[in-house]
């Protein structure tokens, strides 16, 4: 289990924001909760004042493979390009839920995912990314704020 | 000009979590952009899992008072208790505006407004907030991502 400090998610975004700057974005997306502090920032550091966010549901079923439902998907007409933003890729179904939604609605938008950890063995690797992912991370807005 | 930095903010987020838990929100509503990082951290630290974030948009007129509009005013249906965050109720005018929109929308949930800092003048007061400001404030989510 490693620990995600605010000073290291700090040097990273900025990365990020360096990475992504060229595609131009005229929206941020985030994936609620874990692409919301990132989201926010690179918003700050891009000049983007147009930030959504959006969020999945994840079913449990007996028998099957678990299925992730995208809710309230954003309201996204006139928009051309998009950065859709989460905190890590693992398995990478949320990711490639909220893609498939969103691609299938929005055709004509010009997507790019982004995240903070990218693990290997997801299904979907993000256009940015910056760390891989080899343990488990415990982000700073999560073991910040436990209650105790 | 005063900066308020990720280790002030995580003792004051602390605050609001501890003062907002007998509440029992079902939800959170980040007003973005300056709210969402508080939205994020909160929402983890009383397990609240919905989080969403509305917008609001300047319109300028020459004669008379600016006006401000609320934009992708998400569904809330179903939904009791929800707790609305900003960063600042500065001049209150965002604030309320949202506060306006969602009660006229949803009379029968109960909100309640949470900031950081609040300011004196400003002409509604958050049902809970931690720093009373007297000067400007520059928010760590600001300064640590100026693009150079």
């Amino acid at each position: 289990m490693k620990y995600y400090s605010y000073e290291q998610f700090r040097i990273d975004t900025n990365k990020l924001i360096e990475k992504t700057k060229v595609f131009e974005a005229d929206a941020i997306i985030a994936i609620a909760r874990g692409g919301m502090t990132l989201a926010h920032c690179m918003g700050e550091g891009l000049g983007v004042r147009d930030v959504k966010t959006i969020r999945t549901e994840l079913y449990d079923h007996t028998q099957k493979r678990d299925s992730i439902t995208v809710e309230n998907s954003c309201n996204l007409e006139g928009l051309q390009k998009i950065l859709v933003l989460d905190d890590i890729a693992d398995s990478g179904d949320t990711l490639k839920a909220v893609m498939d939604d969103l691609k299938q609605k929005y055709p004509k938008i010009e997507f790019k995912t982004v995240t903070l950890f990218y693990k290997k063995t997801s299904i979907i690797e993000p256009d940015f990314w910056v760390n891989e992912a080899n343990e488990w991370i415990e982000f700073f807005w999560e073991k910040d704020y436990l209650s105790v």
